[in-house]
């Protein structure tokens, strides 16, 4: 079958692989119908050393079940499936818990771990799939299917953000990022009840959606410059929640200077540092609560599913190109490039 | 009047200093009956250049009201009162929301940010006195001072990290430090019903009154070591929260070992590193959360007071040497070296 590789940084080709084949007893075999490619691909697409790849690519994916190992018991060949960007088993202590992302069982992995899988393909090998599959009851060809894949990914990872920030009808936001996740997180705060949205983001059509989304302003500079035009929103105290949707330590730092004394910077955006400022003049003096962290997409699929079905989330909105398999690698140079938004992969 | 001045690291002195005077319609006069020396205090003692002082000494304090300013309104001379470590108007927005340590109020300040006032004086001025002292229906000379002295800090500083913690009966808690703020952590995670409560500490005597506070295990060893001793007795998880009550850098890296995936670190210990690990093999994986900050004491006295009162909570049992003015150079050297625990003082 047909694959995407990533060979270093700028570097991503589609190639011949193997067929995957049932490893486990609790693997399943998924046809893939719909994929895209993440921001977060876009980290090693700037930075990936040649020496680390090839590496197979792509974590959000919706598909048919091709084949069922002897121990599968809820799915079966047929069934239209979304997969989380992390597979876990949904019965260990932690899944129980719902921090999917955390889930003790050894199989447990990002899809990113997994050496030689990945959602922008042809078909995919699923472990765990009792546990990180989930049914979905529409048609392969729906006009749901775009919004119903970000369930695998940047839907539930700006719901993480908004529920890690305590986000609800008495809490002022700001979201930093105008990426998918970015409109993502606006999207969550507004179906949270938060009232006042402010998106910090510099592309206008970007901002536009998430205005559309729910954000009530649109602040286009940034640091310190972009700091002091939130403070200029509310009262001069900063948000009670920030959602920071970048990863990069620019976009950190301007989450501490956005946040209200006694609130909270949720973090979604996979950190690009190890160390940074948390001490009395950034964080503890005046209280500011850290959270966040990878997303347990699949404990929120459940809650977020009905609203996509019945019209109320138009979350695929975020996909603003489609592209077959041999599209891909100028699919991610242009979303590189900030040309692209999110590109859907029907492969 | 008499008054305790830090010149340096290692150098505190008994001086004369101009008797304190009403300034502001808002201010009182306080002749202390108690007072006490902290364990933030050692952090200047340790280091404190002699171009930074000389600095007025002490935060947490119980006197006799002297002299009221014509705007008091709740206080007269006679009555008895504590005050927390911070100054607060106790009615601006922040402190409404229980953040008094953020009031927004002009005069709002820590007395360690006082230049010419000091609890480890003969008196004070005590600016925004409606808002930041409280009454308490005791006489000067009541066996509850100790315990009641404690509302001052150390056990709302206790208190507010468990609090921002989370602490309730389904969550495990290790404490790190067992200075007095750090016993405080655990009397106030027992008090709100954590049923596994891991002291880490070394010294002995510390963390025997530690256990009959409430701490159920103690961890003597630090570092790797107490990690793993920790992670032994929670399943290899670690703790749902944990109580930070130093901070210096390897406490805070001792906490992220202890903490379990979607837990929370709240730290209380005044942070003596502005940058530290917070990046994806730190905090991000597992979703650990981070909270704490210096601690709206005053926000949690009326709470706190009825369970000293009825003899519930004996946080006073942290002082183990008292002493007058002329001893307390001798208590910081004492505390510095670790044989006392906690030095109160009766000026």
């Amino acid at each position: 079958m047909r694959a995407t590789l990533m060979y270093g940084a700028g570097d991503v080709r589609i190639e011949n692989v193997p067929d995957p084949s049932l490893k486990h007893p609790t693997d399943a075999l998924v046809r893939i119908t719909a994929s895209c490619v993440c921001g977060s691909d876009l980290h090693p697409y700037s930075s990936m050393k040649p020496e680390d790849g090839p590496a197979r690519m792509g974590h959000e994916f919706i598909g048919i079940v091709e084949e069922t190992g002897s121990e599968v018991t809820t799915l079966r060949r047929g069934d239209l499936v979304v997969a989380p960007f992390a597979i876990s088993d949904n019965t260990c202590l932690f899944c129980r818990e719902g921090l999917h992302t955390s889930c003790a069982h050894p199989q447990a992995n990002f899809w990113d771990g997994e050496a030689e899988e990945g959602g922008q393909a042809e078909a995919v090998r699923v472990p765990l799939a009792d546990g990180t599959l989930v049914k979905l009851p529409v048609a392969p060809d729906s006009t749901l299917i775009p919004s119903l894949l970000t369930l695998s990914d940047v839907l539930g990872t700006g719901h993480h953000a908004a529920v890690m920030g305590g986000v609800n009808a008495r809490t002022s936001v700001t979201v930093i990022g105008d990426g998918a996740v970015g409109l993502m997180a606006v999207l969550a705060a507004k179906r949270l009840g938060a009232e006042q949205i402010v998106l910090m983001g510099r592309h206008t059509s970007r901002t536009d959606l998430g205005r559309s989304f729910g954000a009530t302003d649109v602040i286009a500079t940034r640091g310190e410059e972009g700091i002091e035009a939130v403070r200029a929103l509310t009262n001069g105290h900063g948000t009670h929640v920030t959602l920071e949707a970048v990863g990069h330590m620019p976009a950190y730092q301007q989450a501490i200077g956005v946040t209200r004394p006694g609130g909270i910077i949720s973090r979604v955006g996979v950190p690009q540092y190890e160390e940074a400022p948390i001490g009395f003049s950034s964080l503890f003096r005046h209280n500011i609560r850290l959270a966040g962290g990878p997303a347990p997409v699949r404990a929120y699929i459940e809650e977020l599913m009905p609203d996509i079905l019945d019209g109320t989330l138009t979350p695929g909105r975020v996909f603003d190109a489609t592209t077959d398999l041999d599209g891909v690698p100028a699919a991610y140079q242009s979303m590189a490039d900030r040309e692209t938004l999110k590109a859907l992969v029907t492969p």
